[in-house]
């Protein structure tokens, strides 16, 4: 295709829309009219699907639940006046909860302000609240968000020694729809702990966003715990932004949540159009499908040339591939679906795997994401001319146009600013685009089935664990591994047990073990006090 | 494979060194005894290669470089006295202006010590130095380390923003081999206009690490700046953290970077041998080789089950990316070689995609990246005779578990503590890996011919950019993007074009345009005053 034909390619699939001053342009994905006329059928279908989801329709069949996330910014759209009701009391609630810990009317005991806030929680209930505090958080925030998002005991003591002198005067969000997630729980635990070591009431401290009669809201309740705030079962983690769960740290950031809302219900109105070419989701998920061939070949490398949307992609991570990434579809068919998504910010990726994406393995496609405005204020020139914003376009520009050269194809997003509205419209504009994708291939993007298994074998270890401690503490004698495994009653764990001893004996727990850690079945393990 | 088998496998091919307490575990890839056996004239071609490699050989031919970044971990091993003294000379020079900062010796003009810096530079003058931060940088570093990673305006604002009232005791590190790297060179200028803001001298707060005879170099020379530390021809960008990129950074947080060299010297010791099973670089690389076949069928996914080396993954994205990715074999062939890196940090990881590891396109094998010790001090139960890294520990059990019962393979590299040895050890072999590697496929794993299309791109859009300001600022009445076009001698670039005029627009850069935007043909150009 030639320069003018390109050209002429480029404005026929532009896509733009003046009131969100956003673009999105996928004329650099090599799909032909044909495709596009052969995938209308689908795509009616998919439509269709979207409105029943939007309607209140069992949308997520498995866990026999409605999905209700575009509710959260247009209430009226809700089912029935009880879940409208949920949303907008939620809502109120917690605007008013962050303006009096703001006026201090909310405080902690000992202090007239909350100078700080801990959020514990991982997955969807950290990844939305990361992305959105580093693209919008003021830097005079009036509290300074902090998160643990794991259970590294190194990395909770990491953050606590940082707050060591402010704990009193620091605010905890509990994140977790059961309570159960253990690294949550894990984590609450070890602040609580921590707490309770400066002799500071936990409860006085801490607020619970949980499903309503959770463990975790039962803690709360006999705990004293300052509010709570509701996560429904209609809202999936990795679709929570837009609930207590992201407007809560938000709010308390002085961000304009309002306007994140906002945002998202124009995207949505944009993406319900079930004109292709006026859908900007549906062109979206029409270039994933071109790109990948309806199958995942292709890898989604998401590029946003702007420091602070650079966990965007991390949080496009969970939400594609999580949503796409199934093993069976709609059917009960092994379809082994998904998308990859990885990349951090341009153009400093540029220096560190442009080489590959240019030259290497042609198995992914791009995504540029495009910020007009540099900054506030004026730019000093670094040359004649020429401002550090024009070197940020033009590498953006220069690295698309080498990239289509080696037959490496991209898709461009563009957006005037990095405001709340513009980041609710992009995750409603990703939302979308992963729920008509999922229709388009046939399968549930709401469901999570493939994350039990882990967290099972999970189980199963530190119970074997318990076990193998227990045997210790019982025997004279120092044993070996497969000593220990029959004596456990699993002769096939022994590598496990391995594991297990190896981590406890690092760690001070008791355990004496002689011989080479090399050679295991050579090992003598023993119980030393 | 039952238990048994898999339990022999894993001790036939568990890689274990005492003196590092480092584990490789690659048993849970599935390649066969044959392939091995098939392997080996490969290797020992490998081996032979990265000998010649270590006596001076010119290993990267396209630019006829010697390839030297495992002498700065031993000296001894330079082809000759005076690249011996240069590495020597260089570590001496930078350990005692470490000592000089932190005692004052060397101090800002107004302040009694420098409390912070400010580290200017992009790619292998970022990654290694963010990577060894996070993972050693103690909290109660002499200097907190701040990073200027890209040319992005609002980026910069933001890091100069949070310093204003520490400017006047804030060193600057500016970090680029030639000085013309157009990121980190703007960078420098703004942060100097910053200084100069509040009337203070930069140069008196500046330091170069860049190459002799550099641009840069003669910039500091001429504007008197603390001093500079030389960057050699012979360490490329994304080996050079044990060079004065990555040691003067380090030494300055108070990271003890002896251990460090020592630490990669040690397992340069282990990996130069030529027994296959001997050699836990030699075994990564197979296991990378069987995992994409020698294509890079499979992305490597990697999962650090510790905060603290959640960086990891994006430090080895370039050294992988960058050395591996590349078009042309050594005979010229047209190969389209690389592996994709991505990966943020387990458990969290966890919650966000292993969905799709473990039930979706099966495009990846993943590495587990196990830490044996928790925390210093005792951890508290979170349940009966369990703690939070008894969970983190699981956790990566089951997952790894998980994966393999669904024939996703992966790799286990454990170590007993996140230490300065550790880290050189770790950056070591993965190092050695991708230099075996790229001898097992026959590419040249020193160059990046690719980077450079998509920077003479961006200049040319900014030479562009300023021939269509001339133009509009010469023209009395409005244009159109064609008519642009033609004026400045390029009718093939409309759109690029377009977008000039779209960012200098969004920037009040002085143009006026009517219109819409969604309709590019039909806008109407001017120059605004």
């Amino acid at each position: 295709m030639d320069q003018s034909q390109l050209w002429q390619r480029y404005q026929d699939w532009l896509y733009y829309d003046p009131d969100l001053n956003f673009y999105l342009d996928i004329s650099r994905m090599r799909f032909s009219d044909q495709f596009v006329q052969e995938m209308q059928p689908q795509f009616q279908k998919a439509f269709q699907d979207m409105a029943d989801l939007e309607a209140g329709a069992i949308a997520n069949p498995d866990e026999n639940r409605m999905v209700g996330h575009y509710w959260l910014r247009n209430p009226d759209l809700a089912p029935n006046a009880e879940l409208k009701a949920d949303i907008t009391d939620t809502l109120e609630k917690l605007k008013t909860f962050a303006a009096q810990v703001h006026s201090g009317y909310i405080h902690p005991p000992k202090e007239a302000r909350f100078t700080d806030v801990i959020s514990i929680g991982i997955g969807g209930s950290a990844l939305g609240p990361q992305f959105v505090s580093q693209a919008l958080a003021p830097l005079d925030a009036p509290l300074n968000l902090h998160f643990i998002d794991n259970t590294d005991p190194k990395g909770i003591d990491d953050q606590l020694e940082q707050l060591r002198d402010r704990l009193s005067s620091t605010l905890v969000l509990v994140i977790s729809k059961s309570g159960g997630t253990p690294e949550t729980r894990n984590g609450m635990i070890e602040v609580q702990k921590a707490y309770e070591a400066q002799n500071l009431n936990f409860g006085s401290h801490a607020v619970a966003i949980t499903g309503k009669g959770s463990k975790l809201e039962q803690i709360a309740i006999s705990e004293g715990w300052i509010t709570t705030f509701p996560m429904h079962d209609w809202v999936g983690g990795r679709t929570s932004e837009m609930s207590a769960v992201g407007l809560v740290p938000a709010a308390l950031q002085g961000i304009d949540i309002d306007s994140i809302l906002e945002g998202a219900k124009t995207m949505d109105n944009l993406t319900r159009k079930s004109q292709l070419k006026t859908n900007p989701a549906a062109l979206l998920s029409l270039a994933w499908y071109a790109a990948g061939n309806g199958k995942g070949e292709k890898d989604m490398v998401v590029l946003p040339y702007k420091d602070s949307l650079s966990l965007f992609s991390r949080y496009l991570q969970q939400l594609v591939m999580e949503s796409l990434g199934k093993e069976k579809d709609l059917d009960g068919n092994t379809v082994y679906q998904g998308i990859a998504v990885y990349g951090n910010k341009g153009s400093t990726d540029q220096h560190a795997y442009v080489q590959q994406l240019r030259e290497g393995v042609p198995n992914f496609f791009a995504t540029f994401i495009e910020v007009l405005k540099d900054r506030d204020g004026d730019s000093p020139e670094v040359e004649a001319g020429v401002t550090s914003g024009d070197y940020l376009s033009g590498l953006l520009q220069g690295t698309r146009l080498a990239l289509y050269e080696n037959e490496r194809d991209s898709i461009t997003i563009t957006v005037g600013e990095v405001t709340p509205r513009t980041v609710g419209a992009l995750i409603a504009l990703y939302e979308r685009a992963v729920g008509l994708y999922a229709s388009l291939v046939n399968i549930n993007a709401y469901h999570q089935p493939g994350v039990e298994a882990g967290k099972k074998a999970a189980a199963s270890i530190l119970e074997l664990q318990n076990n193998v401690i227990e045997v210790l503490q019982q025997e004279k004698t120092s044993l070996s591994l497969s000593e220990i495994a029959q004596k456990v009653n699993a002769p096939d764990s022994v590598e496990a047990i391995y594991k297990i001893i190896r981590h406890l004996h690092s760690n001070y727990r008791g355990v004496k073990v002689e011989g080479n850690w090399g050679k295991p079945s050579d090992l003598k393990i023993s119980w030393a006090n």
